[in-house]
């Protein structure tokens, strides 16, 4: 049975200390079954990396969501896309009707334990948090492939751009090269505008395989692989690899190629994250990633728009709902409703999330999903 | 597709401060893959209440389970059970060929967070820890049902007797109906006996379509629901109802009745916990759980002996690890290997989870399992 994406919804992203993450989750989850007609939910996935024990029970019998199956999962940074393709998944193999895929996270109540590695392993002990594992893949990749500086904040200048016309993202002011640059060094050579912010917020979609309204978005596939540990002696630097087999996986079962790709959410927790993500999409060949952002292919207004929602970069980076925030901004794209950041005529778009870091150093999970 | 339990494995549960949990879990793993004759594992789902991020990629890399899809799932007491469900569910609808069900707690590194429910939260801010809730249950019952201290006690004595025959359990020294009611008092009616103790451990499950082999073990039905929270209008104490609906619908599924069944495996976390779940899995009508004490009809020897690991009053509880034990168990007594605490001739056996408290008071969800 093919799935479809029936409704979409989201909080605002950014700092929300004083919101509980069920307000959040309240918020976004009455969008997605308002925006879905209000369909009978049949199961529930809900993805978060930090959030308490049974926040998805606690949260969700408020709406009155209770008695049916609630189950919570995680993948580091791809928890939300890891909830929407359990829900994907069990609609495609008719396990069940309609389905409730929920991401939340309050970055402001745990981030201070999050930002580092599991102490007892030996990133956490060496002090190696994740941007520092990002800028060490980016100071090989520029070795290697002779990007400069200003390449790499090619990135947060067309995010950040981007996010101008998203009004729920949490930063939307745009920067120049030069500010991108001289914002404060957070790990060489990655700067602060160069790393995605802290920020709360909660996204869901409603999965059915109702089809007819126009409005409906088909999952065209949805794939999701886990990767091995950061090896030094790899070709490639930060889950090229699990991202690029995930993707020809995708590819595959979707019967597409990556010039079919009208519009890419990606992970771009980090500028040189969204850079070697676009070559390992097929969107570059390797080493070419930067031209991309030269030659406004990847733009909103080029012929691929990446991260047109402003991206991990400016949205901000809730972990468990931002590859729920990526599925919406695709949904929005795709029906024609995203605003003054639409891209025209977009037809097919892709997701892509990597779960790395914190213990599973080259990713521990990475889900691409194409979207018609 | 039917689903059958291919193979099972577990660590030693109990107080493992030095083990790092991937130790756990390879124990658990290693025995699991060798019993199901190193099958191909085409998916993993872990569960986990407490581990970092990544914990079932970065432990499970080193056995060479990479590249396949992983995802770490969290109900509360019952993530094991979820493990294995979603497993189930996977085989049996045609998504996986064998799945890894594995579960893993380091309760020593993690307790001490554990203990309370979210501080956010009404419970958590009026200081209602587990133990409280489970006695203020225990107190209302034994008001309503007549039902005396030494009942509560039986059933700890029972399962303490039923682990000195678990070599792998936490505490396996019989107790007296006096040693249980004189040991220290935790929360008023719950002595230091009657609550589960803080153990580390993990288990695991090879899950396939597989049949042939006398040692395989069929998943005649497996149901997973979500509860409610605590409301004191209800007719009854903690869980019941979930328990009751879950434990139906599992029946219906299998089709059998609570008479069937030879042997049983639930969640007795404190003494009040069992008497009510076995009245919820009609074993006895409502109101008379302590009589299936008094008459030994729950005890190895009688007619339907309930917890012969020891529970996990005896054998310990790391939450995640929890379920599949159960499955563990279950799968040994099914298959004539349980040795010295082997229900003769069992043939149709069940597991109940629940995983409630932290957050969801009245049972976060409830798994329940019929095995033959």
């Amino acid at each position: 049975m093919t799935a479809s994406i029936l409704g979409v919804g989201t909080s605002f992203f950014g700092k929300q200390q004083a919101s509980h993450p069920n307000e959040l989750m309240w918020t976004a989850v009455n969008e997605a079954l308002a925006d879905a007609d209000d369909p009978t939910i049949d199961a529930i996935y809900l993805g978060t990396v930090f959030g308490a024990p049974g926040v998805a029970q606690r949260g969700l019998h408020h709406l009155g969501l209770t008695g049916i199956p609630i189950i919570t999962v995680e993948n580091a940074c791809a928890s939300g896309t890891t909830a929407f393709h359990e829900a994907v998944q069990a609609v495609e193999h008719g396990r069940f009707g309609n389905v409730l895929a929920v991401g939340v996270e309050k970055m402001t109540d745990s981030f201070a334990g999050a930002i580092h590695p599991e102490s007892t392993d030996p990133e956490g002990r060496s002090g190696l948090a994740l941007p520092s594992l990002y800028a060490m893949s980016a100071t090989r990749y520029q070795q290697v492939h002779g990007v400069s500086a200003e390449d790499l904040a090619l990135v947060a200048v067309k995010n950040h751009g981007h996010a101008a016309g998203n009004e729920r993202a949490q930063h939307r002011t745009p920067h120049t090269v030069e500010q991108v640059l001289d914002s404060r060094m957070i790990a060489d050579p990655l700067t602060l505008l160069q790393c995605c912010p802290i920020a709360d917020g909660a996204a869901a979609a409603v999965i059915g395989s109702a089809k007819g309204a126009d409005r409906t978005v088909r999952v065209r596939s949805s794939v999701l692989q886990s990767g091995g540990l950061w090896d030094h002696r790899s070709d490639h630097v930060w889950g090229f690899g699990l991202v690029r087999d995930t993707a020809n996986a995708a590819y595959e079962a979707a019967g597409v190629s990556p010039d079919d790709l009208d519009v890419i959410e990606c992970h771009d927790a980090f500028t040189i994250g969204e850079i070697v993500t676009t070559e390992a999409l097929g969107l570059a060949t390797e080493g070419n990633g930067a031209s991309l952002l030269r030659n406004g292919h990847t733009t909103v207004g080029g012929k691929q728009p990446v991260n047109p929602s402003g991206g991990l970069l400016s949205r901000g980076h809730p972990l468990g709902a931002t590859g729920l925030a990526q599925i919406a901004e695709i949904t929005w794209q795709l029906r024609g409703d995203a605003g003054q950041r639409q891209v025209d005529g977009a037809r097919i778009g892709l997701v892509e999330t990597m779960g790395g870091g914190v213990a599973g150093i080259d990713g521990n999970a990475c889900v691409v999903a194409v979207l018609e």
